[in-house]
Order: structure tokens, then C-alpha cells, then sequence
């Protein structure tokens, strides 16, 4: 069931992001203690949720786009770490609505809370993330930092409605879907990055930078996540192949070969993804379509180049080992398909 | 079925907000002008879900109050607008959540978003409404009026999920259900109230006096509204005598006559919330119990004392004419029981 994608940058050795990890490793320590702090409640069942998503392994790596971010331009404050945090919130709040949106049961292999303490409490505990991210922007004190995140917040929660209609419609073109994962997923990237400058007091030029970097980077990221669900490795993701599909979600390798198919075929996918009709044969299927097809090799071609273009609005920058860690975080996102 | 209270104040006359509708009759056109813009966008369904809520008709009280609160200070900015209707998207994505939440079907007679779009577009345009009014806020470019709302948003947040605790459990104690109401509904009329006098840069005394005003009309308000649950006109409210009780929630005056109640009774209230047993002859017994033990009238007798309270945080103030409209709010808010 292997899906074998050649890179053409293959001869790279496997992407790491331990430079990043390493440059941001004692802002991200206080940034975990800060989420201890700030999930924290009289109100038992908060950081008892709280703890469930925290322990869950996400490999923060939007918070620590932030923490380099700021790093770049030289801020030696301590508001970078507080808007890491809030960033960390946000995707944490949306990731408990998600959740109970798409009513999904597993997330990175371990049961979602709204298994374990119910949709309600999903919803709330997400809505209570929320409003302790704004307290921690409010904190910071950037005007200019709480315009851009509260704007992604709107955003992304926009996508995510949008999503509700491109769910199951296979009609939906390229476009469309890249509307969707650019609201919904690229917009935080894209605040993360865009934060640091803020803060740092960087010019226009270098948040305009950081921000198309951001932006490109969540479409690459979330179009790798998207081949991801129809092969590739399974460890790193902690996603089992084909969720998506059993879940009828739209994504774009669904996209193109549905698009790319015969009346036939668009028939099988209208039964797998419309009628639910989407057991381990038809899974085999689909990927069997899918390959058939290219539609898993352009997905990954799709992430590549929105990758170069975020390589290329860094590029004008100084050469920073910060600068060098963003463009790892790329060729990372990049590499779990390879 | 109806209950019959002796209002000590009787005399003065039905209270009515028309002072308040009429000092803030401009500005919130413009308060309505702003929701109908910001609750649009590209995606259909968010104006189509939005303007249900907004032609559902509720009195809006809360962004007159801050306009008031404004105006009584001498504000002369634009900024106020966009706070109160800030306020009132705050109050709208907790009403989406809290449907959900307590999977209501009605709500003020019409039935509720997510009987007609779902679950999945209430939480969905909740937070969507939510990142609409932080950009709003941070348009006005006050950090201390978004750190006062941003914080009651947590707080609101946190008081849902106290909730989920309280809800069926009828040995929660009257100091506890206060600490969830205090949360749910008072924090968002203190920082509704409490922002008016922070963008008119009014003294730390002012601040603290509508905060003050703001947090008690909230516990009186919601003690009314919980009173009205088992009795009082209809007409005012939308809501349907024993909407609560079906709900098994657990409210002042169930925890009242619960308390006072024999064993037999105790039993009796036992099957209907926490068995769901609520009918309508379990009703009319609930409501025959409460009145045995002066439920009803102990609730709405809590909420002249906050009243009283809120009264008196304003006191001191210079008198003026907004001074006057909010006086006539919390008698308005009390009368509802009359």
C-alpha cells in the first residue's frame, strides 16, 4: 500500500528540524511551563483536558516558528514566549472544536478528548483556550501582534466553515480547496512567523517576509499532511492512513483523481466519499486510483512548490541560524512524504 | 401556574429601558449597522447563520449598556461602537456554544442555529463571531478595555464548563451555583459596563464603580431569569415556562427547594433532574414545591439584593442622564418578575 514519491532533492539525507529545536530550546521550555500555568483552573476538568492534549506528543512546531522568528531580528524580550504560548492555544482550541466537528475519535493515536470528556466540554475547554490566548497577546502589549492573530482567529474559524461545505463535495475544484486549507491551517502559520518580527520591531519588508513564509509553509504542510493520509510513513504523523478517506473528507489527491478519472470512477468515489461506502477495499482502491493517477506524487508536487516559495521570502534576509532552521522546518514538512 | 410576587417597590410603575433605548437610539444604528457588516463574509452560511441570531430579537441590552456607560463619562470617539458590538458578538457565539452545548432546540421562540445548521456551524460561527469581535477590539486600540474583555472571555468560557458540573447535581450549593453564574453571565455584563468608563478614560473610582454596576446587574439578571423558569409572564422572555426544568438543569430555585425539601421530596426532585423524569405534572409539582418553600420568591429576592448592589456601585457617581437609564435597568431587570 506504499506510495513511493522520488524527491529530487533526495540526496539531502533526511530533513531534521533538530537545528530549530536546538536554537529555540530554552524559550520552549518556559513556553511548556506557560501552558501548564495558563491551562490551569479551579475548575478541575480544564487542566485535566488540558493535560490530555499537552502530553499528546504535537511537536510544537508552530510555537517554536514564533520563538525563531522573534529570534531572527533580535528581540531579547520576553513576549515572544507569551505569544508562542497564545499560538500553541489557538491551534489547541481549534483542534478541540475540529474534533467535535468532524466528530473524529482519534487523534495522533490516542483518543480524542471529546471520547473521553464529551463534546461539551471539547467545545468550552476550547472556547476557555481561546480567550486565555487573547489574555496573553493583551499581556505582550502589541497592538500591531493582537491585529494579525485575532485576524487569523476570525480566518481560520472562516475555513473551517467553509470546510463543512467542501467536506463531501467532490465537485470541489483546486481552488476552492486551497481557499479552504489557506484560511484554515496556512493563516496560523502564517501569524506564528509573523509575530516575531512584530514584536522585534522588524521593518515592513521583514514581516511581509515572514508572514508569505508562514502562509507557505501551512499550505505545504497541510497538502503533505493531505498525501500522508493516502500512504507514506505512518509513524511520524501518528495518523493512520485513511482516516480521511473513511472520514468522506474531501482533500486534494481526492480532488485530482476524481478530477482525472473515468465516469466509472467518479462513480466509486461518489459511493466512498458521498454514500460512505468507505471500507479497506475500497481504501485499496482508492489509493490504487490515486496512483493510477499521479494525483498523490502532484499532491506532494503541489507542497513542494508553495516550499520554494516559502524559501524564497526568506531568501533576502541575512543569514542567520535562525533563517537556516526555517528553511529545515521546509524541507522537513516536505521530507515526511519522501 | 402562574406565580403571584409582591414586589416592595410595586408602587413606582412597570419599569421600562426607554431612557436607555432612547440616549443610545444613534449609536446603536450604528452598533446594528457594524453587525450586519462584520457578520458578513464569503462563505454563505456565516451571514446566513448570523442574521437568524440577529433577527431574533433580543433587547441587545448589553451594548447599550456600554454605550451608556461610555457616554456617561463624556466619550466623544467612535470606539465605544465597536466595543459594544464587540460585546454583543461575545454574547452571541456564547449563546451558539451554549446551544450545543445543552443541545437546546428553542431559544426566545424560534428554534435554535443548530436545529436548522447544525451542531457542526454553531461552534464553527461561534468562533468565528469571537475572532470578529477581538479584531473589532483591537481596532479601538485600547489594551486595558481588551484586557478586561479578553479576560471575561476566559472567564465566561470557564464558567460554561463549572457548569457541566453543576448542571445535573442537585447537592450543589447556592454559594457554588452564584460562582457559575458569577462566571457566565456577570462577567460579561461587568466588562460590558466596565469598558464605557476605559475608553472614556474615566478615574480607576469610575472603573471600578461600572464594573461593580455591571457584575451585580449580571447575578440579577440571571437570578430572574431563573426565576422566570418556573413562572412570571412569558411574554418578556421568549423562553417557555419549565424550559430549565425539561432541561435538568439545575438553577436557584431548584437548589432552594431542594434544600428545604423532606427526604420524600428531595426523591421527588431526584427523578426529575437527574432522571429526566420532567413532565408536565412533574412540573407542576416543581413549581408547587418551590412556591411551598418560597423558592421562587427567595430567587428573585437574591436578585433585588444584587440589585441593590449594582444601585449603589453607581451612587456616587455624578447624576446624569445615562446614570438614570442603567438605575432603570436593574429595576427593568427585576420588574420582569412583577
Amino acid at each position: 500500500m506504499g506510495v513511493v514519491v522520488n524527491l529530487e532533492d533526495g540526496k539531502r539525507g533526511p530533513a531534521s528540524i533538530d537545528r530549530l529545536i536546538g536554537l529555540t530550546k530554552d524559550d520552549m521550555a518556559r513556553v511548556n511551563e506557560l501552558i501548564l500555568s495558563k491551562a490551569g483552573s479551579d475548575v478541575e476538568l480544564i487542566p485535566e483536558l488540558a493535560r490530555h492534549l499537552i502530553s499528546s506528543g504535537g511537536k510544537r512546531l508552530r510555537p517554536m516558528v514564533t520563538l525563531a522568528a522573534a529570534q531572527m531580528f533580535g528581540y531579547a524580550g520576553e513576549g515572544h514566549v507569551k505569544l508562542a504560548t497564545s499560538v500553541e492555544f489557538m491551534h489547541t482550541a481549534t483542534l478541540l472544536h475540529d474534533d467535535v466537528v468532524d466528530e473524529s475519535d482519534m487523534r495522533r493515536g490516542k483518543k480524542t478528548a471529546r471520547m473521553i470528556w464529551g463534546n461539551q466540554a471539547s467545545v468550552l475547554v476550547g472556547d476557555f483556550l481561546l480567550g486565555q490566548a487573547f489574555r496573553m497577546m493583551v499581556d505582550v502589549g502589541s497592538l500591531d501582534a493582537l491585529d494579525v492573530l485575532s485576524t487569523a482567529a476570525a480566518i481560520i474559524a472562516e475555513g473551517e466553515v467553509m470546510q463543512l461545505d467542501v467536506a463531501k463535495n467532490l465537485e470541489t475544484t483546486e481552488d476552492e480547496y486551497l481557499a479552504v486549507i489557506r484560511a484554515k491551517t496556512a493563516a496560523l502559520f502564517s501569524a506564528a512567523a509573523e509575530v516575531g518580527p512584530i514584536i522585534a520591531q522588524a521593518s515592513r519588508n521583514d514581516r511581509a517576509a515572514l508572514r508569505s513564509f508562514g502562509t507557505n509553509l501551512g499550505l505545504a504542510f497541510q497538502l503533505v499532511d493531505d498525501a500522508l493520509d493516502y500512504g507514506g510513513s505512518t509513524s511520524d504523523l501518528g495518523k493512520n492512513v485513511g482516516d480521511d478517506f473513511r472520514e468522506g473528507k474531501v482533500t486534494l489527491p481526492v480532488i485530482l483523481a476524481y478530477r482525472r478519472g473515468s465516469e466509472e470512477e467518479r462513480q466509486f468515489w461518489k459511493r466512498a466519499i458521498e454514500d460512505n461506502e468507505a471500507d479497506e477495499a475500497a481504501l485499496e482502491k482508492a489509493i490504487g486510483l490515486m496512483n493510477r493517477h499521479g494525483a498523490i506524487g502532484d499532491t506532494i508536487g503541489r507542497a513542494r512548490h508553495f516550499g520554494e516559495i516559502a524559501r524564497d521570502a526568506l531568501a533576502p534576509l541575512k543569514n542567520t541560524p535562525q533563517k537556516a532552521a526555517l528553511f529545515d522546518v521546509i524541507d522537513f514538512c516536505i521530507s515526511r512524504v519522501s
